[in-house]
């Protein structure tokens, strides 16, 4: 089959990588569209030392089990179900979990992927296929009220423009939360706006250190010394990036304004389609380019220029 | 009056320090004893660019005011009381205040010390002037039950044998969990395992990544990297040590095991001294040490070494 692959000389586009093998549990499902995440260009830079087929965003149409022939998204983490932390909820913690296109996983930048059956959500009809490719990036902006109490007024900073950001500040403004979206390019600045979101320029934008939640959707290292200095005494900061960068910093302030700052990974699919189907949250305007896959490598790197936000990879027709 | 004072040229004995001059609603205390804290060395080291009389823990006889004549404790923040914090309960985040010998304020390493009336407690007679010098450390180690919800049997590891990691592990017992205090020091460990706590020399500890809780008392810029190696996914790391140094360190694994860090730090002086009163913490194996007020600057390098706990100073007979 076709796929985009990562090994120790970089991304390339392999016309015939061999067919995935289900595993015990799991489901062929054929692929049918992908997005590019800013993780995809992280690993791209060494992050998790990944090699294999990139992707876990995306969108196919299962081959067997119960979803056979149906239109499906896929959670990214293979738990083991054993496990502690399985057994006490905490299945995407999992340490012996492999994760989609991150973690001795092949990914979705293929024809093909294989899947724990039980991973698998089944998209309704009122999602699109372009939708449907958000719901893992929407997931995770969901996962921001299932760890942190978001409450009507309250000032929420978001800071990042991109894709992430975009997801983040709409699922908090679903919570009538007081949000405002710090970032560097206009036009993205723009798309909030229409939304009705709050935007400021990071050129203008004097920090007053009086937001009670601060989200760091930077996806540069240095977003969380920029997050400290937006957020209150007592607030809370959420982690959403992560990098392969080490960060030098003072944790004084966090000690001295006893701040709290809440990492942020994976969240629920079901509350992500839920909001799709409902229409709560909008992400076509965010697609600024799609390429069919065998020009993956060069979407990769799209995805990695500052003036777009999600690349679409055209894997078959749906 | 006599002081031990910090200017750019180091830590001195100073005999003809001038007599603070009270503020709108400040009360003079005569001083009796004080405690030198971790905080003191790092204020020698750099940290905040304090200069003046240093010293926060102290025991004092109010000279005025309500409690004249009485043996009182004093919490270090001096605040505004009229700003958005103060008014929202944040009054220890008031970025108006004064803090005692830490910032903008003279401390307690002197014969007097202005401090506003409302920041005074009465000392109950069940507790000993050295019991009550570390009121304001205990009060510390009782602001983690104040921001983090401890259970029994949970799994709290602290890291730490110092004065401030046997006060939090004695706290944090009182709550009913499974607490162990990893150290460096045989003997600061004997302390705490004659209290009923279990300890282990950090030499011969394997991090197994599965501790509910991890506090960090290390006083050492690297005890954060140390906690996350024993905190699990989804867990909790409180952060009580405030050092000068910068820490380099990769937020990833914040996100991908989703930590959240508490930063704390002063705490409910009521609950210490009730805590002291009723006999449930054990403070004065503490006290390594005790040196008259000129011998200060003595007193302040004794406690940077690290065969010691707590070293006090005498000011003045009780």
């Amino acid at each position: 089959m076709r796929a985009i692959v990562l090994d120790s000389t970089g991304v390339a586009f392999q016309p015939d990588y061999p067919l995935p093998d289900p595993m015990h549990g799991e489901v062929l499902v054929r692929v049918v569209r992908a997005g590019v995440c800013e993780t995809d260009l992280q690993l791209v830079r060494g992050y998790m030392g990944f090699r294999g087929v990139l992707g876990h965003e995306f969108v196919g149409v299962a081959q067997d089990g119960p979803l056979e022939g149906e239109r499906v998204v896929s959670e990214i983490n293979c738990s083991c179900w054993k496990c502690e932390l399985c057994r006490s909820g905490l299945a995407n913690h999992c340490p012996n979990r492999t994760v989609l296109g991150i973690l001795n996983h092949d990914g979705a930048f293929a024809d093909y992927i294989c899947v724990p059956a039980r991973n698998l959500h089944w998209v309704p009809d009122e999602v699109s296929t372009d939708e449907a490719v958000f719901v893992e990036p929407l997931a995770a902006a969901f996962q921001i009220p299932a760890q942190v109490r978001l409450e009507s007024g309250q000032r929420v900073t978001v800071l990042g423009d991109g894709r992430l950001g975009n997801l983040c500040a709409q699922v908090i403004q679903l919570f009538g939360c007081n949000v405002t979206v710090i970032g560097k390019y206009a036009k993205k600045l723009e798309l909030l706006g229409k939304l009705g979101i709050k935007t400021c320029l990071l050129d203008n934008v004097q920090p007053q250190r009086d937001a009670d939640i601060v989200v760091d959707c930077t996806g540069s290292v240095t977003g969380l010394t920029a997050a400290v200095r937006f957020v209150r005494p007592r607030g809370t900061v959420v982690l959403k990036t992560t990098v392969v960068d080490e960060l030098t910093l003072s944790m004084a302030p966090f000690v001295i304004d006893e701040i709290q700052l809440v990492g942020s990974r994976c969240g629920p699919f079901a509350e992500a389609l839920d909001a799709l189907k409902s229409k709560r949250i909008d992400v076509t305007p965010l697609i600024s380019a799609r390429f069919p896959l065998p020009q993956g490598p060069h979407a990769i790197e799209t995805a990695s220029t500052s003036s777009v936000l999600k690349v679409l990879l055209d894997i078959e027709e749906d």
